[in-house]
């Protein structure tokens, strides 16, 4: 068979688990939780099982998710959308992200993707049939270029996919950067792909600036966020997509026809348990301590610490290790790190198309307090 | 925005259910059945969340699932698929579908399928800037046509899509006519996509013919099935798709990059479950007796029975209704049907590209025996 996806292999995220269970290293590598979910979430589950809420949902979700993921996002960011027509559950961000790609980009089509990103926007968009096009982040700080982005645009550009608190560098949008993206897309038509899976993720007093923050943006723009890191749920698979409603009419066309629904029970017992504010509002300090708890376990390692202003990730430069460790590319100093110290990374080229090396490996800090310890004594040992 | 899928509105299952609750109507349209799944399986979610499986699984999905889908597809069909490379867990069978057609079908190539069809089959090809290329069933037997399907094969025809059991017309591929699917993909490279979701559902003794009990055919075939038919959860979303190791590799790219992977406590619960073969082994006589118990009731209303064979579905001819029900379209006797009589159903014309008319509706008898007792009695006090 040819395939549609040659330079597509397994994702990282798949390869460094199964390498972390196979060397039993500390899995910092792909980003989920070691710990549970909330009990009253679970029992939530199991309401639902009884009330027999086992057969096909909506198509767009159970009317009262929707109505509570509406009024969150209300509550929090000021702009309403209609449950009815522009909210729809998802089977996580993933699907959700090929799906709005699936449904608004033409072959032919660009997308502005803005590197380094999250390796499935690439071939979300390559299998629409559209050209991906590469801006990275100003080198060093991962911060928007947009003298990049606006040389990036042409008649072709369809959408730009964005994504903040930022997946793998932990930046987070400032207001005056959000207002850049606005006045740089204010004269075009160009959609705006908005991933804000860590949308409760974001430290230090600032504030996550969701698209549903900026009406203007708004306006143009698919509004993608996620249930499984917020409840640290990750393996639930269910998120959700906000847009205007003539963006959300395309959605819906293909999402139908791509999982069709979602989850019954999982839908009813986040529709219960959202009643409830204060899980996701308790979150940014909750990861906020666990951050600095890490970073200050990771001083005097010799690995430089980048900035972490949101996110469950902590990237750090090991180029001031030891000459034989520090000239390792990215993709080996990740396997050694989890063969030889037992700690496993995700190496920061796997968010490049074309595998750049800079000596950054991301770290997962969305793990128990023992797990982390353990964690860092191992890279204290050995670094 | 301008439409990838202009022709496609919200999917006939969904207009219908919606119809139904907002009349009142005894829902035979969506194949769902309104009773619950075993306790025992529900149980089992409990016992997964209490084991706290809810984060990421495995993106092809559990070890234990996929031994236990091939141990079960090995013992009724003969074909040992390795669970290693050859099993993926999906997000219901549309899910693999799409995921199928997006990564094995190139732009520019032809997909056969054979109308009446399910509706994804359609938009799933198109989205992979493919070609869907319909062939008919029999006129009035449903059954395939081999000449009409030798006919389509162009040299750009990458594969064929087929169901059996079948919806929505209740039909079972024999064994001859699986032989003659056979011979006649022999000389070409052609890949069948094989939707066998109502597996467990084969009455009067027949068989259900998987690819996976055809040697030849299994070697160029992806295999799609359900959990949710199966197990009475068809708001679980779960589903499965086994296929040789290369083709397994290109589904799983695209699989990856659509959901990455399937809800946890599912595939646990369902990986327990399954080492009990009664419930499946069971499901046949089972829903044969509903189907008899429902198609006595029907006798006497003026509606044509056409075979049924298997599935959950039995399709009535309305031609013989009084003039002026039998002269209306099939959505229009559908929607009649809903808010006059307080029945819902789909109309056959819902399957075809087209939407032909051919004054057949699809009822779904996957219901308590009182609801089909009540549809009946609606049914038969207005025909
Ligand atoms: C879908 S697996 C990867 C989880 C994640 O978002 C990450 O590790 O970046
Ligand atoms: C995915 S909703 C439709 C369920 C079904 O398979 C049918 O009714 O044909």
């Amino acid at each position: 068979v040819t395939s549609r996806l040659p330079q597509v292999g397994t994702t990282i995220f798949t390869v460094m688990s199964a390498l972390a269970t196979q060397c039993g290293a500390v899995n910092l590598g792909q980003g989920f939780p070691d710990f549970d979910g909330d009990p009253r979430l679970m029992q939530a589950v199991k309401d639902a099982l009884d009330a027999g809420h086992n057969q096909y949902p909506p198509m767009t979700g159970i009317p009262a998710l929707r109505e509570a993921i509406a009024a969150k996002v209300e509550a929090l960011y000021g702009h309403r959308y209609d449950p009815a027509t522009e909210v729809t559950v998802t089977a996580g961000a993933t699907q959700a992200i090929i799906t709005a790609v699936l449904a608004l980009v033409h072959p032919g089509d660009e997308v502005i993707v803005l590197d380094p990103c999250y390796d499935s926007y690439e071939p979300s968009i390559v299998l629409a049939g559209a050209t991906p096009v590469h801006v990275p982040l100003t080198a060093g700080t991962f911060r928007p270029d947009f003298a990049a982005i606006t040389a990036a645009i042409t008649p072709k550009t369809r959408a730009i996919l964005v994504n903040t608190p930022h997946n793998p560098t932990g930046t987070v949008w400032t207001a005056a950067e959000q207002q850049q993206l606005a006045d740089l897309l204010r004269p075009t038509e160009i959609l705006l792909l908005s991933d804000e899976v860590y949308e409760h993720m974001v430290y230090d007093g600032a504030a996550h600036l969701s698209v549903a923050s900026h009406p203007e943006l708004a306006a143009r723009s698919v509004l993608i966020s996620s249930f499984g890191k917020t409840y640290h749920v990750t393996g639930w698979k269910v998120g959700f997509v906000a847009a205007p409603a003539p963006l959300m009419a395309e959605f819906r066309k293909v999402h139908q026809f791509n999982v069709f629904t979602v989850n019954t029970p999982m839908q009813h017992a986040l529709a219960a348990y959202m009643a409830d504010p204060a899980p996701y509002l308790e979150l940014g300090a909750f990861y906020q301590r666990k951050r600095d708890l890490f970073r200050a376990g990771l001083a005097g390692t010799g690995l430089r610490l980048l900035p972490c202003e949101g996110t469950y990730f902590q990237s750090v430069d090991y180029s001031g290790l030891a000459p034989e460790i520090a000239s390792l590319g990215e993709a080996a100093f990740c396997e050694w790190l989890t063969r030889e110290v037992g700690v496993a990374a995700i190496p920061l080229s796997a968010f490049y198309p074309d595998g750049r090396d800079q000596q950054i490996a991301r770290l997962c800090f969305a793990k128990r307090d023992e797990t982390l310890q353990m964690a860092l004594e191992r890279l204290r040992a050995r670094l």
